[in-house]
């Protein structure tokens, strides 16, 4: 069985909420799941915006079926954590610590894998926020996720993924590797499932959550490459045994 | 003209010395450059133990030739510095600030290259060194270097370059993308061109000086997934525009 199968079971029957799922990158990946098969619920503060944004995904075409496509649903943050068994938050670094705080009842039990990425800009580009710039004290975001909910899983993935090819059907493979990041080996091969259940993607376990920081702050250097090569750049890794 | 025969151009004639040439990281780059037809001096704190390193690499077959083989020299490091106008520093963290501090008259008006990680071991893996751990103080071993060398132009780059990979004549191309940092776009470029030299290397311009830490940092994660994986990982940028 390759690693690449392995993860894939994993994610068998799940749903998936995305918090922060009115916004570019929650709206990417939601469209992205639910068309590789997988129940996905947006959330948002509002449910009415979150089930707008929910129809206009459904309105999207899908371009390379991966499976039975679902339609994606909208609730509030706090019902479509409570709908799940893996929460994504791909909310604004600024609030993060607020949102995911209000949320802990709701996210216990859950998976919750954050793709929070603090980074900073000024004259010179990107940089990332760090503990004395209104960054995380904890270190990385995921960090502080995983301080602000002591009943959750929580796994740090999906930083370096463009929203704008997420989000466009005619992007029919997300070609990039996603570095899934966590000290709970179940549910870091959950969400490595959910990276592979995507077209072009591959999940890619790459250390405990003490080596998030790094993963979020490289959002800075993919952006300065953006920059200069006018691209939406990726990661992908070199020599893996699979696929 | 595209990006990659920009950096080509720039690196024609130069000689590039390696401190710390003696250790696997400086020997292995050392051997690819001299095989792509680069003049290439190994330096070390003893310029007869260079030497017999340099000798050994001369012994080495060449496998998937990309110019004309030049013979590795070696030397103190010292006289390899004022050899070449590109210096990478592939040194220990261990020992980075005194060795660089003390050769700064003679790093002056060279590139430097630094492609040192500080990286930390405990029972549960790598983890990037911090200030407060032994790490360097201006955020990155890069800054130090910057900071210690006002009369050099510090690139980082050669960070995740398998050192294993590089040593080994039986791989032909060492397939990855090298990410160069600087604020000097020519010295970029130079060192972009000495990535693409190497057959399977890319060099990528990823950002200033001041997003080094996150690069130097990422190699914990590669180490995390060597070890998950039991591989060699490298890096590849998608979506660039070239080659």
């Amino acid at each position: 069985m390759t690693d690449d199968s392995a993860s894939q079971g994993a994610i068998r029957g799940l749903t998936v909420a995305v918090l922060g799922g009115t916004g570019p990158q929650g709206r990417g990946l939601a469209y992205r799941f639910a068309a590789a098969g997988i129940a996905t619920v947006l959330g948002s503060r509002s449910a009415d915006r979150a089930r707008a944004a929910a129809a206009e995904l459904n309105e999207l075409p899908v371009n390379e079926p991966s499976g039975e496509r679902r339609p994606v649903t909208g609730e509030s943050n706090a019902t479509a954590a409570r709908q799940a068994q893996v929460v994504i938050a791909a909310v604004p670094w600024d609030g993060h610590a607020d949102l995911l705080g209000a949320l802990a009842d709701d996210l216990a039990d859950r998976i919750v894998v954050d793709c929070v990425n603090p980074i900073g800009f000024d004259e010179q580009g990107p940089y990332p926020l760090g503990a004395g710039q209104d960054g995380p004290a904890e270190g990385s975001a995921a960090q502080q996720a995983a301080s602000l909910l002591p009943r959750s899983r929580v796994v740090a993935a999906f930083h370096h993924v463009s929203a704008v090819l997420l989000a466009d059907p005619s992007v029919r493979r997300v070609d990039c590797d996603v570095m899934v990041l966590g000290d709970d080996r179940t549910a870091t091969d959950v969400v490595r499932g959910l990276a592979d259940a995507v077209p072009g993607m591959r999940g890619v376990y790459a250390g405990r959550l003490r080596n998030a920081h790094q993963i979020e702050a490289l959002t800075g250097n993919l952006i300065a490459v953006n920059r200069r090569y006018k691209t939406h750049a990726g990661i992908r890794l070199t020599g893996l045994p699979w696929p």
